[in-house]
């Protein structure tokens, strides 16, 4: 049975399946598993019907201590429910999960596993939740892909039934929860025939009733304990077998045939590398392409961990088999070694009588989704062809202080020619990554092409770089990785040029699209010159549109989505002219419909400006501009802020050696005042007239922009004359004057200060005390690209000058006295 | 520096030394580390000083989550900050406990390791819970005795302060806990010198302040998370070492000398039991009684768990080991090998170029409480001369499911002849373990004599029996298992002897001295015949003291515990009768000082008409009882009440086979019906002249004692005289009768029935509708021994009849209907 193609991230493939087999769907979203749950609320409101015809019950609880007795407070009803967690969320299920499996009740947890936090949080992406919950007696099943997320959904959620063992159904955090991916949806003639009516009820009946009451949840003695705690070992032998059987029935209703453990590689392999995750896509594409050039490596990817089952773990090896490198992508300090590893070896050692022991190597890797390349894996196949190979190592990273990282070629590849690379440089809420999604619905539902989409966010969310990657190809797409050599670069921001090195990722004789508000002739003179360096050595395409200046002619504002999307089209080649403009604008009218015609008109018109106004740029012969990359930080910037901070915020984080880093995640504060970022495109403008220095701008503003000052007349002898000032309103200050500053640069123009303002100018209609003003002209009068370097812009005063105003009252600025101590109004 | 002698636990053995060197001591008592708690706060109300004069600030916190988030930020100001816990306890502190390691903070959580709750709760011990925490980056350090947990107590403080490395420090729920002994108080000089001033001062430093602010508590992204995880590897690399050096610095002050991993045994031992816990000592004494008899055996206790120190451990292991069985005392069901086994196979295996791996095997023991013996620990050692000797195995149990458990032989005894072992069979409250704990006291602290005493209570508490296991002996006692074959063996309840095979613990030859109502002429006849059969076939020397009515008549009520402690230092000898009476009424002083000079001189009285009424039966040559042993249940219950309840209401449970256990926890209910109890000496009687027949008597009774009906008179025609009832006060019911019963054998005597009894005869002092009254004279009327077997006593009436009288409503009684429902008063 074929189901529908279609593109989704991994999320809603879990959430898809999860939601169709149960009944009760107990959440408390924490990131990255957060859409599973909000997908399943928001189709729970919609009414829509679960395989057997009913709405599941969805309830959001206090927390995922909350959840989890609620799930299992339903399965002890006997109805089928499920939840979605990640990180520390897990942890507090981690009780409830004793007894759930201890009472032998089936259900499913589907986890977009995430680092936990440790010397810092994290949102990432790595097995150290789950690896936590690894003793509680859950069988944890890993899914490498989006497609795989919701096949073995489908596959865990029958075996659940099947065996009685409550499973972790996981898959790594974002680099497959939010991997975008032209999938087949499985149909529900497959969801029906995977999910065994007899188990079900079963299931059922063995719920707790007042019609038949039984007892659970006593206290047992050191009488009886230890017998019944032994007492599920059948359950646990028979289980891996209940789980290839649901693999193999999925196989026959499918085609897709998977096992607890797949090998892929050379049939004779001598090297091989065990993992699980996402991680297993990229040592397969390694493997492969390695054991095409008779190199004999192969990979084992670990599908079902629990129950681990010896004995097809070892039938699944090559006799060959010589040298073996375990990845775990987790750490656990001070342990004997990670947890897949030790597996491992105990598996070898107890195998020893059958079969010589290779030799096994563990390493960590891809922690909190540090990128795991090809690069790495040769590395690591490359280390097991040493007689003394390196232990307990890392790759991805280079550790000075303890010197386990492996070297690795960051040049290595891979990806096969026949696979279109397109990267894009946005701004968080340009409408970049939205477009982007559609470029991937568009591409990998109306061809054959298998698609990727990739989505880097800045954790500073709104206001920060997106970088999109995607990748479409005519055959399945197993680069569980960023993209390093694209067909195409789109920086849709042109002051990014300054900050990022863009064209890292260009590959060469690729085509590079700007968002240029300069014409194809004035441009190549406002590029850096590391720019304009790179596109010379790498004998780049480069084209320019002026996506904002065409979006405000045709009354889109400042959304250049459209623009931008139809030049990638054009540029691409990826789809003919003609059929690329027409799926376009179905996805605009599919989109905007909702908006009304006006906009549908104006996106349709904005494909059409696009191809009009895009322009090639001729190549001069050499790098000729003045113009260098700016550096993230100024000069006087603390040592730490220079080193560490600086780096990271230029996006070169990941070069940063261990020593760098803070051994207790101890950082020095205050640091955010040399990081610049200018991302409000608006911000908001004080009308001293009518303020009545109540403060409440200054309290409510979520990144300390407005800062207010009372000085004395003589502290603003020299000021600039359109330095802004009023009469100071407290009794015994009423000699000096009250200042109201604002720092552009940090503003992020979320208009807080604006919404709280109480003091209206009544003789001008709603206009406040504190009103957004449309910083743009200024930064584009300023420098050309509008974003702005000066940090007190609109005062039109220096920085200098404003710290020597300010400062007879800065220290108390900096600890403020208490409320009742302020002198008392006028 | 020796310091002073005494008798505690290991709860406090560790209090002591945590709050000596805490400044903040956040808690929330869980059971078995609740007493380590209780003695910090009640230390604290007392403004009780720790080593730097200062007073630690206990709080008691919402939860475990609570007080391990308090620890963290009490810790981030740079205070001495520690804990209690266990069990689901410590689960719920897992996430600030990634926090505390990630963060390099120093702190000592004290574990009384204990089972976590899966098919069945259970409050006893074994590591399931410690190892659940084991990925959190924790040191773990074990304590297999009360002298150690007081050790290692110190040691932990000391090395987490020299590493920066978080510990657990750990000993076995109740074994170690609850295990009374005597030990060495470390001197506060020692203490001093221990706790390095200059670590202090760096953790002080850390401390977060506004003086001085630094950032803690950071987001991290991908491109540094990984490189900081990384950055603690040296910590943990040299944390052993500094183990190490603080357990050398501490043996130079108290001489004993303790190291990461302690090999007792055979110098060229080929068979090696690697385990950690108290059951380390059990192995100890039996590897040295097989040693000593040419066996080459050894044990190694693994003290420091985490970090797992490679090099240390194999420095510990003799080369001439050829096999190896680990014991793990904790189950995770579906992984590769339990935890301790996966790291002891990494270790060797890791270790194969330099030594031969040793045959390798693993088992488990000990899951919440379950005995393990010298027979056990000689049977493991014995599978370890097998060519295929079992893995994955169990012991202490008969696993007849998956056929893992060993054979061992329960007679198979290591104990010393020089100890002198007594058992104590009392009632919950009776006054047995306190004057058990005062004896051993009393012989630990007045004589050279090493002294151990362990009660096992039934968790039923109150009202339950309780069995003391003491232990004396001029040799460290190591033997941390149940006494099996005591020298002494007293019964304090009469009607225990139908109840339970009392004897069985009594060795050949051994002391048996019975509480007796009955006189050393008349007691034999009225002994079961098996009791008289064990006397016979043991030899015993059988004493009796009349205890209850000699209580009476000095005046102490039912506090038989004086009288029977009196008794048993002059039978036991293990000090000179004049010694022990003076010691005896030093310790009643001490005891009852406070309650005034009447109840010490009674007591001292209990003490001289103990000796004198203490009499020795003269055993006749054969058994002629015809009283058997009771059925724990009537014949008529269902067979799995028969088969466990029965079993483990008999004290048999340990003997239940695994397939005798639900596998998912799920027990019939109702179960109760068939234990009758008879604990109560006083129960309830009803005045139905004066009760308004309001029901709350009913709804507070927490065992269902109490049952209210309406009945037509009819139903009461062929009710015995003495059958209470009274007019129904409800209008439409005003031609039945009101009946409440009480059933004695399931009554506590808890009085909360007569505490909310609203209804007060006014011409009666203090007579209420539900008052208490003496059961003892119906009891011994009945049947001699004080306790009954007549479910429905009180009426006079038997079950029979009452079920005829009540049945007409009893199913209204199930299934009340709502309040609203009832017809209303009249």
């Amino acid at each position: 049975m074929k189901g529908m193609l279609t593109t989704m991230d991994g999320n809603e493939a879990a959430a898809h399946v999860a939601y169709r087999t149960s009944e009760v769907i107990a959440i408390y979203p924490i990131t990255p598993a957060s859409p599973m749950g909000e997908f399943s609320d928001l189709w729970s409101s919609r009414d829509q019907k679960n395989l057997w015809g009913t709405t599941p019950r969805v309830v959001e609880l206090q927390a995922e201590g909350g959840a989890a007795g609620t799930v299992h407070g339903a399965l002890q009803t006997g109805a089928l429910t499920t939840t979605f967690t990640a990180s520390q969320g897990l942890l507090l299920m981690i009780p409830n999960m004793y007894k759930i499996a201890g009472e032998l009740t089936p259900t499913v947890f589907h986890i977009a596993a995430r680092s936990l936090a440790a010397q810092g949080l994290s949102i990432f992406g790595d097995h150290s939740d789950v690896m936590a919950a690894r003793a509680t007696g859950w069988a944890m099943l890993f899914s490498n892909s989006v497609q795989e997320v919701m096949d073995q959904s489908v596959i865990s959620h029958a075996a659940t039934l099947q065996s009685r063992i409550p499973f972790l159904h996981i898959f790594d955090g974002f680099r497959t929860s939010h991997e975008l991916s032209k999938i087949e949806v499985i149909p529900d003639s497959v969801l029906e025939a995977m999910m065994d009516q007899e188990r079900i009820q079963e299931h059922r009946a063995r719920g707790m009733t007042p019609d038949l009451p039984t007892m659970r949840g006593t206290a047992q003695n050191p009488d009886v304990y230890f017998q019944a705690r032994e007492s599920v070992n059948p359950f646990y032998d028979v289980a891996p077998e209940k789980v290839q059987e649901a693999m193999d029935q999925f196989a026959l209703l499918t085609g897709r045939q998977y096992h607890l453990f797949d090998y892929v590689g050379h049939p004779e392999a001598e090297r091989l590398i065990i993992l699980m995750g996402s991680g297993a896509e990229t040592v397969h594409e390694t493997a492969e392409w390695m054991a095409e050039r008779g190199e004999k490596v192969g990979v084992l990817k670990v599908r079902l961990y629990r129950p681990f089952s010896l004995k097809h773990f070892l039938a699944a090896i090559p006799e060959s088999v010589r040298s073996v490198a375990v990845l775990d992508r987790t750490k656990e300090p001070g342990s004997a070694g990670e947890p897949l590893y030790q597996d491992i070896v105990t598996a070898f050692a107890e195998a020893r009588d059958e079969r010589d022991m290779p030799r096994i190597i563990g390493g960590r890797y891809g922690l909190s989704s540090k990128e795991f390349t090809p690069g790495m894996v040769h590395s690591v196949f490359n280390e097991l062809t040493k007689s003394n190979p390196k232990n307990h190592f890392t790759v991805g990273i280079r550790d000075d202080v303890s010197d386990t990282s492996l070297e690795w070629d960051a040049d290595f590849s891979t990806e096969s020619d026949d696979v279109t690379r397109a990267v894009f440089w946005g701004l968080g809420s340009d409408g970049t990554v939205g477009a982007n999604k559609n470029s991937i619905k568009i591409i990998g539902e109306g061809t054959d092409f298998h698609a990727q989409g990739y989505f880097v966010y800045d954790s500073k969310k709104a206001g920060a770089r997106t970088i999109s990657h995607l990748r479409f190809g005519s055959s399945p797409i197993r680069s569980t990785y960023l993209i390093r050599e694209a067909d195409f670069v789109a920086v849709h921001q042109f002051g990014f040029l300054e900050r990022y090195d863009t064209l890292s990722l260009a590959a060469r004789g690729a085509t590079f699209l700007l968002n240029s508000p300069w014409s194809p002739e004035e441009v190549w003179d406002r590029l850096p010159r590391p720019v304009q360096q790179v596109i010379l050595d790498k004998e780049l395409k480069f084209f320019v549109v002026d996506a904002y200046s065409l979006a405000r002619e045709l009354g889109l504002g400042v959304r250049i989505n459209t623009i931008m999307q139809a030049a990638f089209f054009a540029l691409s080649g990826i789809l003919p002219p003609d059929e690329a403009t027409q799926k376009i604008k179905d996805y605009i009218s599919k989109t905007y419909g909702k908006r009304g015609e006006a906009i549908v008109r104006k996106n349709n018109d904005a494909v059409d400006a696009a191809l009009d106004h895009l322009s090639q740029v001729v190549i001069p012969a050499s790098a000729t501009s003045t113009i260098e990359y700016r550096p993230s930080v100024p000069a006087e910037a603390p040592d730490f802020v220079q080193n560490v901070t600086a780096e990271m915020i230029a996006g070169r984080g990941d070069d940063l050696v261990v020593s760098m880093l803070p051994v207790d995640g101890t950082y020095p504060t205050g640091t955010t005042q040399w990081e610049k970022r200018n991302i409000a495109l608006e911000i908001p403008d004080w009308d001293p007239d009518i303020c009545i220095q109540c403060g409440k701008c200054v309290m409510v503003c979520p990144h300390a922009v407005i800062r207010t000052n009372v000085v004395g007349e003589a502290a603003l002898a020299n000021a600039p004359e359109e330095f802004k000032s009023a009469s100071a309103s407290w009794r015994d200050m009423k000699e000096d004057r009250y200042v109201l500053q604002i720092s552009p640069e940090d503003c992020t123009g979320c208009q807080l200060c604006v919404e709280v303002c109480p003091a209206k100018d009544k003789s001008r209609t709603g206009h406040k005390a504190l009103d957004m003003v449309d910083q743009r002209p200024v930064l584009e009068r300023e420098n050309g690209i509008g974003i702005s370097s000066n940090p007190f812009l609109c005062s039109e005063m220096d920085s200098e000058q404003v710290l020597r105003v300010t400062a007879p009252v800065l220290p108390a600025m900096v600890h403020p006295p208490p409320l009742h101590l302020l002198p008392s109004r006028k």
